[in-house]
């Protein structure tokens, strides 16, 4: 039976006989597609968390007028959504910079009881959004962690030496052809320092132009075990494919070891053609601890949201494969 | 009965029950395919206008050797077409400048009796040619209207305080990355002048690298109902959506309106595949007064000529609820 | 005795005894150095002509916030100047649009007993603005002549077939790596239309990147006498030098006959540094009929006005030897 | 019965009636798909020849990490490959550059009894790597031909004037955005000389910005027959189509014809989507003397790779008809 | 007599009696010429302190491999200066990132007894590098207050609202076409948040491409006076000038009053020429409270060090003359 | 006495007191200043080399129409220089490509009793020109020695390996971005191969964007003495330094020791300012066998011919001291 403790499902498909690779994607994707709600042309590059006996999802929403915006998602399953129709509405501070023209590419970290959400919001320019709900009915926005021009910015699920962590890519103002993964810490989520380099680029040409935090960090025995994504550059724009790596658990900024290969590349109708094709973009990835499975939401093309499936094995035993 | 006048048809299909937006594609399409005629691989961008009982359209036709021309189309129905395989000829006086080495994006006004034609046409760059035809048989071509650097010269149906009135958007020599439009005067179709800006690029993603007229300006109570295309820059390059304003009847720089959403974006196969993927480059709206039904032309992927319904009420609701 | 007519003085220099060239520097050079009002920091591309019994200019005075407008300048001998401290005032009609945030490069244009002045206007990028004064006290603005984006509009000192004409150069919205030299005709000043194509770039370095329209041309039995500027492209840099060349007296934008030299190129001093170094800029030419003497205005790196001579036979002798 | 010689079987369909091309797929394409081997994930733009009673494969195969390198394949009738896991290794002199980071596009061409194949070869960037072999079983490389930066060395299938020919593309360190063909000589394989420009771009635009060989040219009556990619920019990029032109048999740097029209473009769902969309790239042309009929290979969108026929007599008739 | 205190003399020059402006040259520039200490060919761009009796600067030295480092300098008058040879050593925690392989435009800002330096320190990019000092013997090297990219990190001479505050200017990782000034506050100078914007580039051209702040900021009661630099392009590269703004001393992100103006633009032969001509970069603002007279340091051309001279006086009437 | 060998004079000044460079300017600088014959505007980045009793040097001239060509200069003292009128007249074999429209920065080789020329030449786009003379009077032009687009072509003085050896620096076809020092042999002058990799560009600014070989290599016996250029990229453009390195006698694409620091970098007034400010192109380096003395010629901001003065000794202790 494909449930998890008593009463939640886990969004699971079993390996295909055939398939040799340390992840495999969902038959059934896209699991949202093109329009999925009427104020949004599409939904991707957005992140899910078990909540309750379900799932909830921070939702990335491209509207009709290009401007990309957060909604609530719902489900059982984790794989059939009831999406808001509204967008989240942030309480914030007086004075504070709040939620910008636009808002995308969510994470959502759970920190004890408290659900973390990190996204980059427009603040003169692309930075670090920050906000927290305990309820997914009341969000309260933090100060923005960083000073713009910073993206992909993804909160480790504990603390680090006493202070929030957080993985984040220096980005410029424009489609970024450069970039690389820094860490930073906060003791309380509204200053941020110690800020340490964690990976670069490689000369392997599937990362070779920016590699990017996708998903929180898992941890496990090993390692902080980290889903990236890593950017290529040709004749006709980016290709986005996903990698994977373990961080040291103490110092996470020091790389245990890396996967020298793409984890997954984009490769399915629904990964090479839509708004912006051959784009795969991971920004959760959740962990049923019991068994080690791993749902990874993914989006694809910047077009459709989508799922594939590996365990903590898997991905462990790949990057040791490929350091 | 799907019929306009006595003997003309109307193009049109009916808004599928379950959509609920303001324009909508015909099912059939692309209506035109690739390698239409034996000289050209591509047909799109064109431009259709009602002629006797039936249509006539101005197309553009990429050759095999990647350059585009002009070329004649007649059909009964809109939606069948039978496409010349030689170019338009056009007659010029000695000493003007003719059609350059290539000629693309045409638009077709009807004034009183006479069609006038615009296009892009090649002289020391991108520039508007004009000409004009009363049967369709015999077409002579006027002055270039503008110097380069311009493209999307698209003519109004009537003189505006006795001047032909024209829209356009300057361009640099490539694939210009800024755009506005702009509008001009004649009162000859030969010296141009009182320039007004009219429409500029906005914040908003979908429309915030250029903006271009589209279709000849449908003249309602409510303003000249102009439809035309937005571009946003991703990572992989340039995407064209369908936007549509009312401008004033009077002075048709001043917009009394502007839907500050896509009215259509690329979404199907033929939109997001093809020559130049995710283009949707409208360039013509027939319009069938008694109804208010509109066909709106449209090149998709720069590879296919297709067709989308809406009306004068459905766009005008449009504009007016996303102003 | 240096004078010209009964009252005027004509601004020159004989040619040094060691100087084999076709133009010669005046050694007192720059005429108008920095900071010559309080408002400006930089005056220089500006336009002399020939008023009464002295000279007026209409100059680009670059302001402290880096914004060039235009001012008046008076001078008995066409090199000592009085500078107003104010900008020109420009009337015009109401709706029209009038001197754009910043007003650069102009020149000085008569036809019969009206000075036409013409500069790079700002509206909605840069573009030709027209105006017209009879006295030097009021000044009358006109429709821009052109769509944006363009600069360096000169026009003809009487009209050609009927029409005033004009040269300009089409450009785009920067620092335009492009550009050459067009014809355009108008009836009344407001429409302009039958453009020809006059001068391109060469293969020729000194002018290989853009050329554009310099002084008012000047007629002479050969033909029409142009001094343009010529434009290299340096790993530095763009470098200005000036060239001349002869347009047929009826067709104007029929090249007769064109130097393939650099007349002249930036090598003293004062245009080798400056605000933009190697710029060597003509704007005006005055021209003494009955002796054929030429004083050239030009603009030294952007930074200051200066002075150089030659004659219509040394001209025409230059660019015959090196056509 | 559709095989060559006695025991060799020629990769054939005949032309479909419909079909008026010079030109036509394989319904079957593509005939190697993604995920080929364990190690790679598209096997496109390679190099195929008749070997013993079957065809023998030079294979680009891109690894997970982005990287390409060469595998053997083998097949007994020219669409079916068995191809092996590992990649082909290259013995090299002591000191000598020998296979780099990156090794793609491969070319072989059999001289005698030798089979050379030239590659994209990593030294410091993009130069022309070269090796022989005679049994498919010990590959000895040469020096690299030429200096970077250079790509497409295709070797004539015969010594001309005594040396042996090669053509290229001389290039940048990125995706070249210009490009000509040149042609070199070499008495020993080691060094080169005697280099000639052959083919350029042409303001066609389907060849408008780069073109660089193909397949190895055929030897006719009338000339040297070379199937060659010509490339476009698009505002998403670079589009690639075939080509072909006929070279002067003793001089072939001397261009005796040249079609002017794209023989074919991308089309098909697998060429204008995939990994670099809208790439057609010939890399061979096995030619059966006796019937005159060509099987073309070429990788499709940086993808696959496809099999298109065509004769020397429709090839021929082509230029000559386009010249 | 012109000496501060008892025994600090204040480096000065009055206003010369045909000078209007609101700050003055000195005229002895540059104080530091080329080729100062062995190590380095230039030193500019540079901080000076009141220290006991007299000035102490830290200095940008660019040595003969082009690499900038921090040394140290001393003056008795702020005008001669014995400069040390070799470089400011720093000490810093195990394990945290130290100086980088380039450390460039210092600024030193007292608070209390402390001296601290801030400069633009390379760690995987340019990002503020912070140091103090108490004694200009002993220097602790803190965390780098940011992720890169950023420059010109400024700190306030006391806390606001209980923090540290920094001005700095987010940039990527080249010679940054965009750059606007932010407010950042710190309880402990090693964690950093309430990111404020405080300047953007204006439509004026001298201030069009980017600001970033210069001199450490002078409370006065109208406000904390800032000495910024404003960046316009040319066709030749970019022009660095000097302005001046009004901060909130409360909240200093906010803008009371900002000069339109350039208060000082590149003018002389030591600022239009050299490593990097036409570049004028403010560092450091030594003021006298009694008198309110301000020694500005300034960098000239990226080559040479330079003074000019204004007093409270004179900017505040600049700024509010031009707001 | 200031004379080598019997009869010809060595150019030398002796280091100044004050002086503790490795290489010293000749304060006479420059020595060939501006429009030095009436053709050509500036001369500068030339060759020069002992010839009978004086000197002769191969000296690049640009002409008024900014294109540059190749002259005759003869001298006594290697100071003092008669340039001929027109261009050396290149013979070569019918067929060959012979001098571009271009020619410019020579270098001259002498191998025995043969002066060999290289130089950049146009043959679709910058390649490496060769030909010999054996007595300046009669030049005989070989093959371009490489496919373009290459420049700084500088052959070794004497065979290597039994084979004529060359350093080049690949480009591209523009104010190239990037450039290593490569390697090659030719056992002919006409065909080349064994192409090493010698010298890189390194994270060191003065030598980050490129690095081209100078003058002509001078045997020591430490090695090959290597005068080349290094280029740094500035906000305002490229700046062109003087470096040094020691290369293995019999492998000398082995780099045994290269200084870390630029040799000279520009700083007078004729270096910093000019047709291409901050250039400083050295091409040539006379040495003295008995004394060690060197006097390196080098162009100076693309406009005048200067001379520096140094040794063996200064040299090596240099680049030993700074490796």
């Amino acid at each position: 039976m494909n449930s998890t403790n008593k009463q939640r499902y886990f969004p699971w498909k079993d390996r295909p006989d055939n398939c040799g690779e340390a992840i495999w994607r969902d038959s059934a994707n896209p699991i949202i597609g093109r329009n999925p709600i009427p104020a949004a042309l599409r939904i991707y590059n957005s992140a899910v968390v078990p909540y309750k006996d379900g799932y909830v999802a921070v939702l990335r929403a491209d509207y009709r007028d290009g401007m990309p915006h957060l909604h609530l998602g719902k489900s059982r399953d984790g794989i059939n959504w009831q999406i808001e129709h509204g967008q989240i509405v942030f309480e914030s501070r007086q004075g504070m910079p709040g939620v910008g023209a636009f808002a995308y590419d969510p994470r959502v970290t759970r920190i004890d009881d408290t659900f973390y959400i990190t996204w980059c919001n427009g603040y003169h320019g692309p930075t670090i959004g920050v906000a927290y709900t305990k309820d997914f009915e009341t969000f309260i926005q933090l100060e923005n962690a960083f000073l713009p021009f910073n993206r992909n910015g993804v909160l480790f699920p504990k603390k680090i030496n006493g202070n929030f962590a957080m993985l984040s890519r220096p980005s410029d103002n424009g489609h970024t052809p450069f970039g690389d993964v820094f860490y930073s810490e906060s003791p309380d989520m509204c200053y941020w320092g110690r800020h340490r380099h964690v990976l670069g680029t490689t000369k392997l040409w599937w990362e070779s132009t920016k590699v990017g935090a996708g998903a929180v960090p898992i941890e496990t025995p090993e390692g902080w075990l980290l889903i990236y994504h890593g950017v290529m550059n040709t004749c006709r724009g980016f290709v986005y494919s996903m990698g994977a790596a373990l961080l040291d658990l103490e110092q996470p900024w020091k790389v245990l070891a890396r996967g020298n290969k793409a984890l997954m590349g984009p490769e399915t109708d629904y990964e090479i053609s839509g708004h912006v094709p051959n784009v795969l973009f991971p920004c959760a990835a959740v962990h049923e601890e019991s068994s080690g499975r791993i749902a990874v939401y993914y989006g694809a093309a910047d077009t459709t949201t989508c799922l594939a499936y590996t365990t903590i094995k898997h991905l462990t035993d790949f990057i040791k494969a490929n350091s």
